[in-house]
């Protein structure tokens, strides 16, 4: 049976689940549109710890170990980590995957890393090489803004097209064979779509849903294209963290592209927060479509409201360096289909 | 049958081949020990680009659509590339694969990131999701040292235990198929071990073979172990970039341990530089091994002279930040066997 199809998209025939997964959020995202579906919500979002970058990696492996503990397993009977977060080489997920001790394959994706590491994962999984593994991803806005914007006690006011970085982190556990305490039963993973980097000439680091959104329209694009399926054969089509501007831009070139997403889209950043929270075009960062996924999303899944999802998390591929270089703002977008099965 | 064998070593049993490599490098290295053996040798390591950054990825481009070419491939053939290399946010990868256009999944394994695409290049050519695949890393003297140390411009001394970041980008083409013009047509990926995080403690950053020699030894006994093989079942066993010093470090661990890797190891750092070319402690770079693997040690298996060979690429995972805020220095270590075959 074929395991590819079309151009880019992956065919995962056996269905893996998502066996269980696991949110951490801070004060803000705790308080949110999704208040009340997150695990754990930090009041302080230094986590006990004398840096904020210690305190994501904290965050993070929280979320790993929770996700192992709610499906009944220990860290040992996990085969492999697949993570990644926004900081310079990756420090969250690497000093994480040092103390879960287990073994670990570092993606760099941006914010498009919860999507890449679920379809490496699936890949994995369906294929037969490891299973269970843990697909993570986190950010947080300290760690993040004082790497690529300004140092915090600058206290500089933010664009209206700004996005705030999640402070967060998500795990989800995907499994072939059964676990000992299932949070999830009805969740597939049947499909992925790889990404290609997509750059329409954006400049501006405080517009990172305009760099993204046409990444995000290729790969939808590509998908239904390589599966043969239209918008209307999902419940819902989720982008990671296009935020309010990214939204509307998206939904633009899909319809110039034949493509109606009216009624069946959520963007992770642009739902994350509460209009009066002030948080302008929403919110960012890997851990943004991390923590809805974890938290919201699989839940709609395992109830039926949703039975089948196209989820993608999207990444804008700039460094501080490029753009002082000159060089312009790239995105990608992963996809993945969650499928509800009984 | 089994695809997974022990704890964390994964069974390539379709047995992709390995059909084509490019491998670009500047003067110190075309000068060095494995001079001839390179596609091409850098005379200007700007290669006519306005920043080194920008050098780098160029150089990454052209190793990769060197080796698609080689294989009588054009870049529209390619399913995914899988590279990283050692920028933040990996802007070499991201940026080469805008302009190659193709599906694209990024990685961040530091100086381990040839063997994590090769080990996840095989996954998917194995498992039949993707092929023909391209793996690629890269480093370059000139943004590394930069990034990670001192403005260049300072003109700073090594410390003893120095290595020099090796400029030169690799890339290999994997494929389950035949393809028009193979390159190699004996050497096929059998089998990867995926690495852990280990740290024993080390902050010197000048000091990078100490820091991943014990991520190695971790490796390699793992492998040994899940595989049920000992050193003398492989011809030779190689290490990415541990340089001079943890290459001993590394033979002593093994004793230690009960391996005796006399006679038929080799590391890429402390082999690609001629003694008198006087760089201390050797290579270092995710391009390091990468092209010494491209240039000069996949030829020794299609010649007969290596029939079996443990690749064992190596990283240092810290970041700036991370050593600025006490950390400890934690290595990683991915494995692939290459095989013969006939």
């Amino acid at each position: 049976m074929r395991k590819r199809i079309g151009e880019r998209t992956l065919l995962f025939r056996s269905e893996p689940r998502v066996r269980s997964a696991a949110a951490i959020v801070a004060k803000n995202e705790g308080d949110g549109a999704f208040s009340g579906m997150f695990d754990t919500v930090l009041e302080d979002d230094k986590f006990g710890e004398d840096s904020f970058e210690k305190a994501e990696c904290k965050m993070f492996q929280t979320a790993a170990r929770l996700a192992c503990e709610k499906a009944g397993l220990v860290l040992s009977d996990v085969h492999a980590m697949l993570a990644g977060d926004l900081l310079n080489q990756i420090i969250t997920a690497n000093y994480a995957a040092r103390d879960l001790g287990i073994p670990f394959l570092g993606l760099y994706s941006a914010c498009s890393t919860m999507a890449e590491s679920l379809l490496l994962g699936g890949v994995l999984t369906d294929g037969g090489y490891c299973s269970p593994v843990l697909c993570c991803a986190s950010s947080h806005f300290s760690t993040a803004e004082r790497q690529y914007r300004y140092p915090l006690e600058m206290g500089t006011t933010a664009p209206p097209t700004a996005q705030r970085t999640v402070t967060g982190a998500g795990a989800l556990l995907l499994s072939a064979q059964e676990v000992p305490l299932p949070v999830f039963s009805h969740i597939a993973l049947t499909a992925a779509t790889i990404g290609r980097v997509v750059d329409l000439g954006i400049t501006d680091m405080n517009n990172m849903g305009a760099a993204m959104a046409p990444a995000c329209c290729d790969t939808i694009l590509a998908h239904l294209n390589d599966i043969g399926n239209r918008v209307e054969d999902y419940d819902l089509i989720v982008s990671g963290d296009l935020g309010m501007f990214g939204c509307e831009m998206l939904q633009d070139l899909g319809r110039r592209n034949g493509l109606d997403l009216t009624g069946r889209y959520l963007d992770c950043g642009a739902s994350i927060y509460l209009k009066e929270q002030g948080f302008l075009c929403g919110g960012s960062g890997a851990g943004c479509s991390a923590v809805v996924l974890a938290a919201e999303l699989l839940e709609r899944i395992e109830r039926g409201d949703v039975n089948r999802m196209l989820f993608l998390a999207t990444g804008a591929l700039m460094s501080p360096t490029s753009g002082m270089q000159g060089e312009t703002i790239p995105g990608i977008a992963h996809a993945i289909v969650l499928e509800r099965r009984n």
